[in-house]
């Protein structure tokens, strides 16, 4: 199949396949220079995945932090947008293969950047009882369960008098469990408690598991016992050491010994996988998947080619893989345009240099923990360098206001704009 | 299963069944008298409905137009919320029926206000063909199915160097596919015009097909035609004294002779049925399924049941049936507080009269028709009494803001704000 509106174009033809941060910044990017562009995504949006975890808690509704692609490159010319399932590639012919087997897609330059899913280290039968949350429908999966957790416990203390402890168990206390517990915990004592005239929702228990001896372990210890902190001081039982065993529908088992928890809702944030599509680059991959690539990011074997985002497995000078983090993807998929027109120039490529300009995550309303060198910042001075980073960086000027809008209105009013269920009784409850 | 809260409370238990416009306004008029209330519905949402088309057509999010029931009663402090799904009564017992078996709700007095959903004519065989919206998730499955269309022909045209026509066929010429149609129509020219490249959505076709002579058969005849002249105007292909016969995938028959339509997007905005709990009271029913109540809405054998809302046959004083509106619903909603006090003051109940404040029906931007009493309006000033009207009524404070500065935002850049679709790949295209 010949590239989109230009089939007598001479302009060199790169194919990014994945819309997020890497790809639209790469897309961006390279749009600057004299190439023909085409990304493709199965998805026709692009994700704000830093603010996923408020679509999990109905903090904020999808449209809040997902954008249309095409919407987000609407004004580049030279760029279309194509909405298909990459299954493989064809890297000797050049050409990239869509999962309806007509469709063939040619290149001369190839950027793939379809990220991470979660891994369950091992135990692939627990995905579907501890979702993790990496897309829009992730988030919608954890919300409706979490939503439904609440209105099965008000059914069953009005029908028997009684209901099962309203346990919520997060496995993983890295930023996104942090985030999960932390949000759940609040929406649980500010918003449902005045929603529920049966149940006590205050009375729930949040329960963050992690297997390292610190949450947040890869950030700075101080941070970390600051994050454990404000967890703690806004309801969240924190159990570090601690390696999950077993999950199973309403439980949790955890250490050697097995103990049990009871669990209405399970998440699970701990641990990802590489997207399948890195292994068919036919490069070496990493311990969990990830494509190792060269210092300008591209294949060893296939200069044509490139791996950016958390597909990419890129270490900095002491050898520590890159986080899979937005700044990362972002500043990669800007550096190909340097690439590329050392390329178009006949020069040697640079090589790529992450400028870490520092690190965040959020535990609540006026708790977070930030560190921008060596400057370390816990509280509500992070909280707000937080909001406004993200806010700035969220996709579309309309999100951004209206994003700070629901957030103004819920700070102000302890409330929730996203509470809906749909599909209430697709689950069993 | 004892009401909740209140085992010994002596006042009398209002269950009102239905979530709607109808049982909302019943509960925040009842809640006034000395009784405890119940809402049940099984959704936790209630859902603007005059506003759902926008969601359809990807303008508004499903967060705009949807407000936790539990959020819209909360400061009613006789009233509770059970998110559970009715399935019969025992008029004789005085109990509700739950689907999960061991659930029963006793009550002194019973309202239900469970609506319609669509009609197919005989033809249930048409549903998944060509859905019909009443509910958020049709809302959604529609705005799905409209996006997925348009990246469907784009992929072809690039795949191919053609594409099937981009004809939408939406049936029924009532105020929802009235609303269908020009929010299609615009949303293609407008907003889809700018974001594909290889295909020319402008040249998208939608038709409306309508078995009466004119569209609105509900409205006087020169607004019939004025909204008929809207619609053209705005690129909508209007088909009266029409009755489609056949309904399949990719096209629509229609007329005697079988003309058939190429459709790449079937909607279905033809004929209600009753819901069928109408069916469980042991009352007389309508041609499609609606409650005959008396004069004061209670079932003739059961003046502690009420029947209000789009599920009542309740005729006007021409013997005309009310129309299936949201005033109709909300007057009869409030007019149970009267019944209900004449019952507590030991008084005959008087009888219920709807007053007509008016009818409007919107067809794009700027496009609408408008009527109060002998004034009839067009164009641009019904647009906007449709405007403030809809947003008065929108429930709860948050939404009305978002929702206007949405539509503001939308209507100075031409943009669509909701243009998502989440789980792109479970249909066939």
């Amino acid at each position: 199949m010949s590239p989109p509106s230009s089939t007598a174009d001479a302009r060199p033809h790169v194919v990014i396949v994945g819309g997020g941060f890497g790809g639209l910044y790469a897309a961006k990017s390279l749009a600057k220079l004299p190439v023909r562009i085409t990304v493709v995504d199965r998805k026709n949006h692009h994700t704000f995945q830093p603010l996923l975890y408020q679509v999990a808690t109905a903090g904020l509704s999808p449209g809040d932090i997902a954008t249309p692609i095409r919407y987000v490159l609407r004004r580049l010319r030279n760029v279309n947008v194509l909405l298909g399932e990459v299954v493989g590639f064809d890297l000797q012919a050049k050409q990239v293969q869509f999962a309806d087997a007509e469709v063939m897609l040619g290149y001369d330059y190839l950027v793939v950047s379809t990220g991470v899913r979660h891994s369950y280290f091992g135990h692939p039968e627990w995905e579907p009882i501890a979702p993790g949350l990496k897309t829009i429908e992730d988030g919608l999966e954890i919300r409706r369960r979490l939503l439904l957790a609440f209105e099965h416990a008000e059914r069953q203390q009005i029908a028997t008098g009684r209901y099962d402890p309203l346990n919520f168990v997060v496995v993983g206390g890295g930023p996104t469990g942090v985030e999960l517990a932390g949000a759940m915990a609040e929406i649980a004592r500010r918003v449902m408690a005045h929603d529920f005239r049966a149940i006590d929702p205050t009375r729930a228990s949040f329960i963050l598991i992690e297997g390292a001896p610190r949450v947040l372990p890869g950030y700075p210890e101080d941070l970390s016992h600051s994050a454990e902190k404000q967890l703690r001081h806004i309801g969240v039982e924190v159990r570090t050491n601690t390696m999950v065993t077993a999950v199973e529908p309403g439980r949790v088992c955890i250490g050697k010994d097995k103990e049990e928890l009871q669990s209405a809702l399970t998440l699970w944030a701990a641990g990802v996988k590489a997207s399948p599509l890195g292994a068919k680059l036919g490069a070496e991959l990493d311990r969990v998947g990830r494509v190792k690539v060269s210092a300008d990011l591209s294949l060893p074997a296939h200069p044509e080619v490139f791996v950016i985002g958390d597909l990419a497995a890129v270490v900095d000078e002491d050898g520590q893989q890159l986080p899979g983090v937005a700044p990362v993807a972002i500043q990669q998929g800007t550096f190909l345009r340097k690439a590329l027109s050392a390329d178009l120039a006949g020069k040697k490529r640079p090589g790529f240099r992450y400028l870490d300009k520092g690190s965040m995550a959020t535990i609540g309303r006026a708790a977070a923990v930030a560190m921008v060198r060596r400057f370390h910042f816990s509280g509500l001075l992070a909280w707000l360098a937080w909001i406004f980073i993200h806010i700035f960086y969220l996709i579309g000027f309309r999100n951004r206001v209206i994003v700070l809008l629901e957030w103004a209105w819920a700070y102000i009013r302890f409330e929730s704009a996203a509470r809906l269920i749909t599909n209430p009784w697709d689950s069993g409850s």
